[in-house]
């Protein structure tokens, strides 16, 4: 049980959050080095796990914004979350007690800590995604009925807004534009509640999960161990459960763009066995893998490229023929399962025409 | 001299509108029939001189924003611009105590006229372009000093945003993409200040010039008179003075199309004596006047497409072939030509690569 955030975590939580980035979320390595520096100034961040969350502490969630491809070239000053929390607080009229992630994945899993260490803030153990996803309505805050509105948006220049929008949809809508205004990337803090409110909405767990995963990475590593079945082993521990390799091979093709703010793209992958190639469609995150008619795993579930050779996560920025990987998917737990939840993050609303069904959960 | 703006002014106030608008500004139609809505209910408005204005009153500005051929389309609520009010209180804590236009031309004359009826506060008989721009940065505020932020903004489907930037530009910048996001039209209220200050940055009279305008031009045709001499001389008897034809033709050819959430183009004029073709180069607002090597006028001179028959002012989304013009151009007043102010709504500010001298003040 991980009741602080040391400097000790930051390693495996950039790792983990890599891993739950599904090739997307943003790298996670820009949000450590602010994270790590926010720890050493103000020491380690209590992290309350949802059950220890009073109901009436007034949580606040946050990420960024942004394709991943921009983050490595937009380098931010580190303030700008600050500033979304100025704002946010400045038009509430209300303080912030405590900060969750609104993105378990990527970047988006080191920025609140960093935040919340700034802030001398505890850090909400849960998300709303379980992973990453490329919007900002892809959280079930949003599922389970907690307004995306009001949004603070802030960038390194100190420019800020604030939406305030009918629907989680149009907030992802409007706050992508202004993102794209302010360079392709910029700092959101919203989705505001209660702790009561919070414990019915959330994803449980998904700080420690990332941290979690990134540990038992290290120490299979450490120990000589197979990694990946390391990996498939503490999933089963957790309320993910499944999770295995569906595919490996050598990435043959890799096309990718700039799309309305996000990475768009297909990556293509030969079997080692030889047979047919396998396909991934990208919008920042992996959305679905492909191999002729087959579908392999799909959205929600999480689609991870891991290094063949030291299971590393591949980020879809960092795709290139020739590498070799493993295409690990994971099941993702109850709550991002419910038909309101597919309605808001499954394939549909992906524009993939394939029902989902949950990896092992096949007829 | 005109203390109220009754129903009786909105004809004149918004054919006026339409030659300030020199081409672009938004069709006053749709602004005047909400202003007379607001009218009919709220009773006339009180116009403010500048000299009338109290030191200590709070104005706002305010204006939509957006191409003026989704205007056409897109049908306004009627309460945005309330709605950005409100956002606008809220934001800053504090009561609006007058209402401005922020630009004189096209449908943000009329727009004002009906918040300011709603609101039962008086309206300044000024604004921040002496015509119609563009640019939200395009401002005498601006030039002078005002901050353009915060800026509140609103949409049809009361969908709100509040953003503070550094600078106008980045204003203009980043409320264009919300303003895009939002459909391509949205409601800003902005450039807050005290009465004494407004008294220092504004052009002053142009909501009066845009009612005398309007009435000079119908008197003329109601006692058939030349209706651009009659326009010509009542510029004279105002601090914008100098006006003239500088060409007259039939329109040839006409090149339009969607940039950045503008109307951006070209028309073509074949003099009717024959002779060297006008090219008028258009950003929404017809920009410059060129005919071979020849600047004929240039922004931030007016130049308005008139028609030959009827004086009619012609909307740059209205353009086609086969229409005969005259082209009136009007110098703008002093407070409009400084360098300052070139340097932010001249020739350069446009990427023209044109010295601005001022018609009829050529060396």
């Amino acid at each position: 049980m991980i009741t602080h955030i040391t400097l000790d975590d930051l390693e495996d939580l950039a790792l983990g959050a890599a891993v739950l980035g599904t090739g997307g979320g943003g790298d996670p390595y820009i949000g450590k080095l602010f994270a790590r520096a926010a720890i050493e100034e103000h020491g380690p961040v209590r992290l309350l796990s949802l059950d220890e969350v009073p109901d009436a502490v007034r949580v606040l969630t946050c990420g960024a914004m942004g394709a991943p491809t921009i983050l490595i070239e937009k380098i931010a000053s580190g303030d700008e979350m600050g500033l979304a929390f100025d704002t946010y607080e400045a038009h509430t009229g209300s303080k912030v007690e405590a900060v969750m992630p609104f993105e378990a994945g990527g970047v988006n899993s080191t920025i609140p800590v960093m935040i919340a260490a700034k802030r001398g803030l505890p850090l909400v153990d849960a998300d709303g995604m379980g992973r990453a996803f490329p919007q900002l309505e892809m959280e079930t805050f949003n599922v389970y009925g907690v307004p995306a509105s009001p949004v603070a948006i802030a960038d390194e220049q100190g420019n800020t807004g604030i939406i305030q929008t009918s629907s989680a949809a149009k907030a992802e809508w409007i706050a992508r534009g202004i993102t794209i205004r302010m360079g392709g990337q910029a700092y959101i803090a919203n989705y505001g509640m209660d702790g009561a409110t919070a414990r019915r909405v959330s994803v449980p767990g998904t700080v420690s999960l990332a941290i979690g995963i990134g540990r038992t990475l290290r120490e299979a590593r450490e120990n000589h161990q197979d990694m990946i079945q390391a990996l498939i082993d503490f999933f089963a521990t957790t309320h993910y459960e499944e999770a295995r390799i569906v595919g490996s091979g050598k990435i043959t093709d890799v096309s990718r763009r700039m799309e309305n703010g996000w990475s768009v793209g297909i990556a293509t992958i030969e079997p080692f066995g030889g047979g047919t190639p396998m396909q991934i469609r990208i919008q920042n995150e992996n959305l679905v893998v492909e191999q002729g008619e087959d579908v392999l795993a799909i959205v929600p579930d999480l689609i991870c490229l891991l290094d063949v050779d030291t299971a590393e996560p591949i980020l879809t920025e960092r795709l290139r023929y020739g590498q070799r990987v493993n295409i690990l998917a994971v099941r993702v737990p109850p709550i991002m399962r419910t038909p309101e939840a597919l309605a808001v993050f499954g394939p549909k609303a992906f524009g993939l025409k394939h029902e989902y069904t949950g990896l092992g959960l096949e007829a």
